[in-house]
């Protein structure tokens, strides 16, 4: 059996510490290793993931095992290290598992190796009017998977950047976006063209100054990544703003923390609505994750809904939405450019709220394309590129 | 100014109850319906809602107006009942708001006017293995939108549908989606083909039986609809299996409580990896909403990553999964029919969990198509036919 088969995986374990003892209680089994640490792994679990030809069909390195099928009182007759250092278990009913014990501890579930894990996680850099823009280049980026997953890192940790060079042919963004995956449809289309328009369905398509905003806040997924491309800008005006919104909403927190607890509380609703479609999405503004760190930002002032709390807790409301929309206004948080043809922003859609001067549509033309996709994807292909 | 316009929506607001008096409070104006209900309405709310021209631009009906730009101690100088029935309120700023009865009576916020919104939600209907399938017929709503809005109230509702007649060319089931809204793309394509293959990089495209699942537990939002289309199926087996979630997620709150709570409490890890792609999402097996209602069923056993969970937990988690898998199954719960060509299921995949009985694709072709689509569109698409 080969290590790869072995971990039902594509991705490879490397042998953190060697396993140097295994003892056998009622209901577990205690791992000891070589640097000391003990890890316990219940009957029920070893079984569950035995990675063995019978458990995990090979092609597709998913389980056909199901724990429901054991007894639940099974338990190990044997269980040793073998010559090859893997764990080894003799199953009362006949079955063999065997463990890498590199999968092993990556998976081990005492509470040492499972808030070392946590702390591996990454966690967002916040950023101020004053962050160094991250600019990466298409030609790199297209060519170059080192170069990708440098960008993508980016997008995933500091949630804008830009990309330079790109050529400003209309519908050039897909292939960038395809770097990534494919592309996240909406009611505005696959890619969207971001131009002022006498039938406009939304006011992105006037020549209106926008608020700081995220997109889609109607959906119950707001797009994870937003790409917004530049082909023509002879218009005065309309410069691109942008705001980490995860940065305001922690200034919130610790500024007027009744502010910033109402917005995690109370769910509001956003609204798109046109001849065709009618989206709505009732959620709050801050959504925290498990451990209470500000995990996402919903807000459009334009696709709002009207305010639908109780009596007692509306004048809280307003006090927050006021005082979230005054902090997006505040320059201690502000980046401002003008994107030029042949640049684009790609940015988190969930945190990084974005804003659009007002423009002159009399004084030439402007030309932006767009297009989203979704944090699994982003994710996915992150993972992908540093197996 | 025509009604329409002055509620900046696409819907109409029947008048429900003529509005009556007005009186204004320090922070509040309280509006005296003709049916003796008096609902408060905040300053702020009002000046916020003002559907007048100059606060919602009348293309898009979308908000341009921010509350952070009127004076948070603003208030009337004014408030009345007009010759048309409408709340005209005069600001002391010089700004004139003037509110539709029938859409101020819908945004109520009175607790009254709250609690029956609340009770006029659609609820899901739970079944059981009694289930009498809702049936729909291809050509009918194909071409009639009332047989598309009954369909797709049934698949909201109930989550479990059949349409019969459909073409069996490749290809045909676009058409029946596209009759809700776009189709929602994923690593397996627009629409996939589940046949049994050589080289499968998931289980459903194998002959083994696949146990009760939900499709793509392994992304942040699982599809809301999946649809599943017989083009050919002469092998021998292959039955479809579906069972109510939030049914059996119901009964094991009753059965064995902390076994519900277990699978509402402790995130387990859904994976899908293959040599293009590394999906993983951690999340709770039964989400509930915020009202404690059953919202989502997250599963599938192939998919399963190793559980990460204390060391104190992780025998409860064993148990609550073990328990749970063993109901979906048991018969009282289950709905099995072999489906023939030209027939399709369309159901709520983050709710019905659906399995298929091995085949034998010794004894003849089976050739299925699938896709998926959210549940905002089939949302946003039962609004607009109910307009």
């Amino acid at each position: 059996m080969n290590t790869v088969a072995a971990v039902a995986d594509f991705r490879t374990y490397p042998l953190i510490s060697a396993l140097n003892g295994v003892q056998r209680l009622a209901d577990r089994v205690l791992a000891e290793w070589a640097d000391g640490r003990v890890s316990p792994f219940h009957h029920a679990w070893l079984r569950d993931n035995c990675p063995c030809p019978q458990c995990v069909y090979s092609v597709t390195r998913e389980q056909v095992f199901e724990i429901v099928d054991a007894s639940s009182s099974l338990e190990p007759a044997a269980a040793r290290i073998d010559s090859d250092g893997r764990l080894l278990i003799d199953w009362q009913d006949g079955h063999l598992s065997r463990f890498d014990p590199g999968w092993l501890r990556a998976h081990a579930y005492d509470d040492e190796s499972r808030a070392e894990r946590l702390a591996a996680k990454p966690r967002p850099f916040l950023w101020r009017s004053d962050l160094q823009l991250p600019v990466f280049d298409y030609a790199a980026l297209m060519n170059d998977n080192d170069a990708l997953l440098h960008w993508l890192l980016a997008v995933r940790d500091i949630g804008l950047t830009q990309v330079r060079g790109v050529p400003t042919e209309p519908g050039s963004l897909k292939a960038v976006a395809q770097r990534i995956s494919f592309i996240r449809e909406s009611n505005f289309g696959v890619l969207f063209n971001v131009q002022s328009k006498a039938d406009a369905d939304s006011n992105a398509y006037t020549a209106f100054n926008l608020p700081l905003h995220t997109d889609l806040p109607t959906r119950e997924l707001q797009p994870g990544l937003q790409f917004l491309h530049c082909l023509v800008n002879d218009a005065e005006g309309g410069e691109s703003i942008f705001v980490d919104g995860f940065a305001i909403a922690e200034a919130l927190r610790r500024e007027d923390p009744p502010s910033f607890q109402a917005l995690c509380d109370i769910p509001v609703e956003f609204r798109n609505k046109d001849r065709h479609s009618d989206y709505r999405r009732l959620a709050p503004i801050i959504a925290l994750d498990a451990l209470g760190h500000v995990a996402e930002i919903r807000m459009a002032n334009f696709l709002r809904g009207a305010f639908d709390t109780s009596v007692e807790q509306m004048p809280l409301l307003y006090r927050a939405y006021r005082r979230f929309i005054a902090m997006t206004r505040e320059p201690r948080f502000r980046v401002m450019r003008r994107l030029n043809p042949g640049e684009l922003w790609c940015f988190d859609n969930r945190r990084t709220l974005h804003a659009r001067n007002a423009f002159d549509p009399a004084t030439g033309a402007r030309h932006f394309q767009g297009c989203y996709i979704d944090r699994d994807e982003l994710l996915s292909r992150i993972l992908v590129l540093q197996r």
